[in-house]
């Protein structure tokens, strides 16, 4: 039995029609592939099977965050999961960690960070742009993480609110604009990191860093690639994504030139 | 002022040595830029600095996960961070979840887990070579996540002791021996992970996930490249890891095949 | 002037359109952005400029090799530019030198070789599938070069006609059916190259290599990505290629295993 | 029989020794597996055999442009197979083409554009640093063809001798400081080709392409990874080359803005 609001996968057993659905009572599902009601959803549970109303099967499975996060309603370039993941691992993210974003966009990786933080944890998320706050709300609260997300509708040029987080992830066209407003907020000795497309924003940034007299300084690019699971036919697919973003990671130490 | 027994990772501010250590009193750490006092690097605390016995200067960060993964004492390949980051995101991985791993080799990935479920979750972690159960354990000690492990040093043919676990990773050169036995522990409808460096391999755990009735099977690669950093020269650094192995992942429906 | 016949290729000066065709005296040809005729591009030459009939500016210039592959009249998959070009490095071709390729395809890999071994040169080049072969000859045609190709319309098992080439490239699905042939034409001590998508097909043909005692075996996959041009946003293009085929070289030499 | 002077690849039967030498009467090559005498390759012709002084076998064979150019004695970076045969096909290179380079470096791409232009062709090659003009040419004599190369040792600021040139490369720091001259020697419409290693390069580069009303400007990069030839555990090396340099190439057109 799945809970009402609970967020699902179906897969069809013969197609390669697959959704992410929040069910809710009396909801229906219209497909290509027939008409798919909730209640039947919710009765056969994760793993279970249902068909359409025209029969066609499709299994119930449990959604990844890596899927949450591909599917997302979005007005902005998302974070790819490549990136959340090792964004993850570089940043201090875990159970109980308070960490800082901006801006927010569509909320994709205010869900991740929520989701790692758990209910003892923080993210505090910040965006000028109202339109994405609420969107990113609607988002986190999809993959019922919401409630551990400060949302601030704001511009950052006066600073953050917070201080000594533990984890800061800037993802702005110009983060080279705020860096004195980065190190007041992350705890001393942390890692900060940020998201940039271009190699003229990377010029700009890694300048500022250096300036400001952040180290261990990181540049790194992911690729993802994935491969046809036929066994008989084992091979990469035909297109992939060529290109999201660089990643750039820096930890902020005592020494800093808070200068401009 | 950091705690004896942390973990703390040193730079060298003009030169690239660097080194993760654990914290004790009266401990002393050798490099070739001098002998450095474990007490000055707890009195500095994180972000702090200081000095080699001869006058070399060393900033004192917290390291992320991910460097510590890079630097594990190690007696197998581990799973690098571009991968280790990438899986949780695909699992079922957060705080409180129970996640079932297969074999524990030298606990890297069992770090990560243990890192992110918090003290509210768990990880039963399987290997029958108990030198590499007993490196794991040192391994996830210094990370100070041990005791959020259960280490079981047997063999899995009889099965896993564990039922419904939220996720499960399976890092084995033959999981397709084996995916009863995981079929038993997982919870319906979630998915499950593996790692393999060649072909044969995928092709073999293909057909094998294909007959038992596991869905959305995933295969996909992921490549690191890192940039060298100085803002007058960006460039990507003249070597890069080539392949390290294809992340599989399928999910375990009502629908399965435990014949054969 | 440009003669008649001849290849060029129109660049909008304005927008990306872009256009490959051949010459003809009272040709048109016919754009969005207007109607641009043949005579007009013969009379502005290499370098110069046209405009079409409601004044919209395109430049005139000579075709690469490589934009004419990526252009070519296709029923098949075609070899890219990034595998062609390094199959020309590993195999003896060169002004003067017999090339044996099979099978045909769409024509582009032999233009390419046709291209290169100039008019004292030879390309033999086998498919049974006559359709093709007429597509290839007119492909060939349009790049000046079929009068360097002897096409052949036939089954390669009972073997090829020529022996002694300096090379040979089998773009065929089960090159390790003809490994007999293919040793029997190729010059003792040269190199070989095949080109498989599948991994499926690189184990078997890998086996077939071994087993009939080729040397110097080479398997090797080449990415190309594009980057935008603006120097203000230099970036990687969005979308890439992620699979063409895998390139397998390989040198005969006298102990051969002729049999089974 | 192989001619004294000819360049043959020698590979162990039962190791991985390979080795790339110049056959010369009374020859000796010394190599961990015994010594090897020249006059034993002669007579054994390409594709036979040979054995060391101590019984190794040995097998001969014709070596690839490809493996000339890995193995070449350098003293700058040289450009690598997969760089090299994707200029092939963007520039104008054919048997009896006229192709102008700057700078000569080692001579690897010199070598490769003389072996195409064939004994019709000619390659201009200029630098500037005599040292490197002397290797080239030992290098192109090696390959045998220098015989259709003019060396020129001087600096181009006053430009280049030639005119109407088929194709131009240029491999130099700072390409953006030479292309009046470059455009005074290629014929019009014609592509030319640069490659460079850094960003920065690059970024300077596209303004000054853009500047002077270059057209169809190409920016790429090419990755090349090889996998293991075992049947049995087929899977990508675990390194690789993550970079050497961006390819870009643009046209010449009648619309030149030839001031500074």
């Amino acid at each position: 039995m799945i809970d009402s609001g609970s967020l699902v996968f179906l897969s069809s057993a013969e197609k390669k029609d697959t959704f992410l659905i929040s069910l809710e009572e009396g909801g229906k599902l219209e497909t290509r592939l027939g008409v798919i009601s909730h209640e039947d959803v919710m009765r056969a549970g994760f793993g279970g099977r249902v068909r359409s109303h025209n029969g066609n099967l499709f299994y119930i499975t449990k959604p990844s965050l890596g899927e949450y996060l591909r599917r997302i309603k979005r007005r902005t370039q998302i974070v790819f999961p490549k990136e959340a993941g090792y964004i993850l691992l570089q940043l201090d993210v875990k159970p109980g960690a308070r960490v800082l974003e901006c801006g927010t966009g569509s909320g994709g990786m205010t869900s991740v960070f929520a989701h790692f933080v758990g209910d003892e944890g923080r993210v505090y998320s910040y965006d000028e742009r109202g339109e994405f706050v609420e969107l990113a709300r609607r988002n986190c609260k999809r993959w019922k993480v919401d409630h551990r997300v400060e949302f601030k509708t704001r511009n950052i040029s006066e600073g953050f609110d917070e201080v000594n987080v533990d984890a800061l992830f800037l993802d702005l066209p110009d983060p080279w604009n705020y860096l004195n407003q980065a190190r007041n907020a992350l705890a001393l000795g942390r890692r900060m990191g940020a998201l940039l497309p271009t190699f003229n924003q990377i010029e700009r940034f890694l300048r500022a860093l250096q300036e400001k007299g952040f180290i261990d300084v990181e540049v790194i690019e992911i690729f993802h690639r994935n491969l046809k699971t036929d066994p008989n036919r084992i091979r990469p697919e035909d297109r992939m994504i060529g290109h999201t973003g660089y990643l750039i990671f820096a930890t902020s130490v005592i020494d800093f030139d808070g200068g401009v």
